[in-house]
């Protein structure tokens, strides 16, 4: 890595290596805790050997090479994308196959995924979801000459894509069947809706009952004589169910990575899989003026630098007795100070967990990784964008 | 412009002097709307001109050199920036004095303060809310050996920064008089919290108020001697407040540039100044499947492409005839069709108004500048990050 020729990593690249880092970080900052990150995808590859499923992390959460490496050296089958740049690093990067779980719409696009396709013949996965996408990739992968992966989509309750019923998974297959240069490797089934249900025992009734209607359609498809190897599904609120459904070759988690204040409260009750806060915005206090009146502080990280998704961004370690963080403006946040608490300095820092991870991430170019104090490396955050 | 050779403008530099660049461009895309934007920077400078008030645009919207060009060629007085990475570009742009609105704090951004005024001397503004400010942009301005002009900051009744009281204000600009390489320019006094007040009456009438208790503060410190030539406020929700007031210098509008849902509903009965909508987010149908069944269908621009403040994303052209947006996880969104409207085809393209201009620029690193059908220009969003 060489983080000072990088212009997304240059800003705080001078800290590398010292154990004042932390404190002498550029503000506001996007920091990984390394200890907790490589924990995480530890403790849920751990499990899934146990629980006898594959894993496919999703990488949208972090859209970075350098944890993508760390999840397939944890044993992960390949990547999930969602974006066709995150598609792009990823088949550079060299972290197994790599599965575009979005359909890919429009001309333009479609040429990017020739050139990747043909670039890195046998890499990448695609799902298709009408006779229309079947027909724009099996033109695409005749075209390059090498044979194109691809996967059912079905709509699994969320209906944001996919096809809705078990005829038309059938005509999806046979339209598969007749296009020479793709191979139908099986299903993709993605409840994203369900990820977040916020009572345990009715995400899994609901993640069973979904399962259950795919089993069904598995079995008319396998019965006609069609080949599906590979069924991924789930996310990081669902593991558990998805692994007990037995139907799932392939999990597709994403944010256990680096977990946020939604899947803390989420998974909260639900403890086989414990993962830990690996994500924080560093800030700093900017003005303490209006301590003694309104009981809070100013800091450097706002909108700009934390996703404004409920519950919103927490103070990272010291629960609920250090105070409580809100909005201030784009560039700006309170830090809500409890009764009686002694008032931070002027350029003292705190660190804040987001509410929200993914959203969080795209704010930013860069994380800044930490192992105890010290700042050991600094990741670009590789595929922003689309 | 070498827009192929810049990462961040590669994308779509294909479609750059193309007729068909709007149904072609790869989405989500991040446009500007070119003869919106010229009229909105035309229509305040007029405005400003006839009022007797000087302009500093606030770039915290744009983050772009291109458009910081066109509003100082307008006759914009120099501009505002938030952050070190607004401000080194601004000055490298040549659009006059740079005023840094927030204080800087931290002893590595001081450096780069020092760095930044060292090489354009003359050319920053920046301001001071508490004697430990006024002390350490002394020591910076003396070791650069260059004279740096800053401005007292008031709190102005928001109390993100600034200071209390007339008799701090006193004491800032002794300490300011201290410092041999420091030269007190004037006075900041930013009311954010005033910019979105739905009702325009109780909007004036609280900036007014502010106003006034500035005016009063002004009045003391000139009595004792104190030359105060820069009096810095308002922004585009509190623009006719703030020149009726009398007592602003310049005016450090941001959001008129572009317009947003949000400023569209605040301003909405305030017609004198009417800006037109110059943002948008171009997105394409990915999914139309389950049109029948639900009334909508999926786009490719979710909560990584579009800010989610209230009131959210428009549909932009047609009003609420076309329909509605709404948010679909973080890559998708859903279109709400109105009963017994047409379903759009699959691949058909859209465009969006953000619900909030700042948050949604922040997360793209282009702008594709359009004129009529036609691509003329992709603008690199300059100064991403801090």
């Amino acid at each position: 890595m060489s983080a000072a020729a990088d212009p997304r990593t240059a800003r705080n690249a001078r800290w590398l290596g010292r154990s004042d880092a932390w404190q002498q970080l550029e503000t506001p900052a996007l920091c990984i805790d390394l200890a907790a990150l490589e924990y995480n995808i530890e403790h849920l590859a751990r499990w899934a050997r146990g629980a006898g499923v594959g894993l496919r992390p999703h990488v949208k959460t972090h859209k970075c090479q350098a944890i993508a490496r760390l999840q397939r050296a944890a044993g992960a089958l390949g990547v999930c994308a969602a974006t066709l740049a995150e598609a792009e690093q990823m088949v550079v990067a060299e972290v197994g196959s790599v599965l575009l779980t979005s359909p890919v719409v429009g001309a333009a696009k479609l040429q990017r995924l020739q050139a990747l396709h043909a670039a890195r013949p046998g890499q990448l996965l695609a799902v298709v979801d009408t006779p229309a996408a079947v027909a724009e990739l099996a033109a695409l992968a005749a075209s390059t000459g090498r044979p194109l992966g691809v996967l059912l989509e079905h709509h699994a309750g969320q209906r944001r894509s996919g096809c809705e019923t078990r005829a038309e998974l059938g005509e999806l297959a046979a339209a598969v069947a007749r296009s020479p240069q793709l191979v139908l490797r099986g299903v993709q089934h993605y409840f994203g809706h369900l990820q977040h249900v916020a009572d345990p025992a009715q995400r899994r009734t609901q993640v069973l009952a979904a399962a259950a209607e795919l089993r069904d359609h598995l079995a008319a498809l396998r019965a006609e004589g069609v080949a599906l190897e590979i069924v991924s599904g789930g996310g990081t609120g669902t593991l558990l169910a998805a692994a007990e459904a037995g139907v799932y070759t392939e999990l597709q988690a994403g944010s256990y990575v680096f977990m946020d204040a939604q899947y803390e409260d989420v998974l909260g009750e639900d403890t086989m899989l414990e993962f830990h806060p690996a994500l924080y915005v560093a800030a700093r206090v900017t003005s303490v003026q209006s301590a003694a009146a309104r009981g809070c502080v100013t800091l450097d990280a706002g909108q700009k630098a934390l996703s404004i998704d409920p519950p919103g961004p927490r103070l990272r370690g010291g629960g609920a007795a250090r105070g409580s963080y809100a909005f201030f403006g784009d560039e700006h946040g309170r830090w809500l100070l409890p009764a009686g608490a002694p008032v931070p300095a002027r350029g003292a820092r705190v660190d804040l967990t987001p509410g929200h991870c993914d959203p969080t991430v795209v704010l930013h170019d860069a994380y800044h990784v930490f192992r105890g104090g010290e700042l050991v490396a600094i990741w670009p955050v590789d595929a922003r964008g689309y």
